[in-house]
């Protein structure tokens, strides 16, 4: 007999990392920010006028784009916000990833890529990332139907130069290129100056990393506007209003407090500098880090096993056991007092 | 040569009534309660440590799904949440439209169906209302490829007795019938109680309008765990955390002043009963309106003409000016003093 569940969309979700509600744990398995939003998120949240949730928000979430212009210096125009960069990502590749050519992007990357290709049933190529976790910008150049990849990348954490950046966006004229930079704020060299040369690259941007607010979900990208306005559209189909009311005066005070936001990620990098430096005294190697992880191995030791004696510990890390990733874990970097915690276990841990 | 605009999705977005930011208007435009949200949302939000929203949110929502569970006295296991009804509803056309027959819905209902169905590509066709604006039940009980009815219609307000729904359900256990229920607070009978009887009813609600909270963006479903597990998987493949720290403490707050939420529906069923009938007195005429708008037309009057005209007084009401809605007004219910207001404009204009 005919049933409903015939015509269910079958999918194999993402998996995000664990959110464990008991205290006392090291939380270094979802790569956010160690330290509280800037100060100002606090006094807004108790500023804000309930009275005003009676009302819709603007649809064209005009807030927080307005403070986004603001701080980033780009025309209004040139700026889309979603529900955490995970929504902006799913509405680029339903907007723009119609082609019958795969779209590409790299086999160790961003676990997501795959999902959304497979929920929107895009035809999807992964590129081989060569043997020092570097992304093969050549193997970029060929036909596609679109093109992502995450600058920094993970969980590798490694940089791809921007004139490596250019040259795939030179080379794809005809498909639109997402730069995801969620990590890109941790020293990484940013594409926005490639933003007036080429109209077909979208950036694409988290405040859950850098900006200390993945319990606010607010993402947001940067393209010319005949791009962005694309964007706008297929959101408006999606759903007229994503972006609260209170999640948008979050937001803004967020992104109001540069000094903060400058000082956060600067502290992050020192302890991801020492941390680093450490971690290959213990033996461990990992590629360079631009990001606020690093993603390392250690030749004496079965990773599967250290990610469950961590967690066993109260540390949770994050472990992606299948394929090429499976020999390593990738570590958040938190305050330098919950590094100097991991650190001691894993002294501790190589003696035994 | 080939553009990255030839892979671009191409849509007709839907269009949200105005938002102006203007003051001193009175807005009856898109259904919003005239009155704050429960007090409770006020002190959750003062009292929201700023500090949790470093972390990312339960990606089940699980406060939210919690608050709602208690509240229905329906199990979590029951519950799907997202970023209004509308991303329910975009999650549900995505996650049970899959076949290859037209989902039906009402010719006249909420614009947002057919949008969505021509986003993802989904064969639809509208069913026409009667005369009176009623449901064509019997013209539900052919074959499709889901169901998709607003009860109270939107922008009829008009009621379907639960009977019919059931009717609807029992022609159709090949397919998910979506039951919207955004205005059944206001005095409607909710298909609730059928939930244990049929597999394939989704039955989906807003705290937009009833529970003053259009600006959190605050939607949520009920079906049998299987249902409701499917759409999480799709969700789960789109955007693993949609529900904000601060959004779910908020949500939560308004559920658990059920005092306030039943005086507040109250009321303006109270208003609505008592606008009906001096609109019926100047001579309008309009469906029984079971929802928190009226949609009436005037023998002697231009809907295009007297929108415009209460425009330009700051009276904003809504028009859908192609086809059979073009000779009336959706005029959503505020405050007294707020109706008064629009009674008095409508008793001058009619005497001109």
């Amino acid at each position: 007999m005919a049933s409903w569940k015939d015509n269910v969309r079958a999918v194999e979700p993402y998996t995000p990392g664990e959110q464990p509600q008991v205290k006392d744990i090291i939380k270094l398995n979802t790569n956010e920010n160690p330290y509280p939003p800037a100060r100002g998120v606090a006094e807004a949240l108790a500023a804000f006028d309930a009275g005003r949730l009676r009302k819709y928000p603007t649809p064209d979430a005009r807030e927080l784009v307005e403070a986004l212009s603001k701080a980033y210096g780009l025309p209004k125009e040139d700026i889309f916000v979603g529900v955490g960069s995970d929504d902006v990502l799913a509405m680029s590749f339903l907007t723009f990833f119609n082609s019958e050519k795969p779209i590409l992007f790299p086999d160790v990357t961003y676990s997501f890529y795959d999902v959304w290709a497979d929920l929107f049933k895009i035809p999807y190529k992964r590129v081989p990332l060569q043997d020092d976790w570097s992304v093969d910008t050549d193997a970029f150049c060929r036909e596609n139907g679109g093109v992502v990849i995450p600058n920094p990348n993970a969980p590798t954490g490694l940089l791809l130069p921007l004139s490596e950046i250019e040259k795939i966006l030179a080379a794809n004229p005809a498909s639109v290129v997402i730069i995801d930079e969620a990590y890109i704020d941790f020293g990484g060299e940013s594409a926005l100056p490639l933003l007036s040369k080429y109209e077909n690259l979208l950036v694409v941007r988290t405040m859950s990393k850098s900006r200390s607010l993945a319990g606010s979900r607010i993402g947001f990208a940067f393209g010319n506007p005949e791009l962005i306005r694309y964007l706008w559209d297929v959101r408006n189909s999606f759903n007229s209003y994503t972006m609260d009311s209170v999640t948008q005066a979050v937001g803004a005070a967020a992104l109001a407090d540069s000094a903060y936001f400058n000082d956060t990620c600067a502290k992050i990098i020192k302890t991801r500098t020492r941390f680093a430096s450490e971690m290959k005294e213990l033996g461990f190697t990992f590629p360079e880090s631009s990001a606020n992880f690093i993603f390392a191995s250690h030749p004496d030791v079965d990773a599967a096993q250290l990610f469950a004696d961590l967690k066993a510990a109260g540390i949770f890390v994050r472990y992606f056991p299948k394929g090429r990733t499976r020999d390593s874990l990738r570590i958040t970097i938190g305050t330098d007092e919950e590094m100097d915690r991991l650190l001691a276990f894993l002294k501790d841990y190589l003696k035994k």
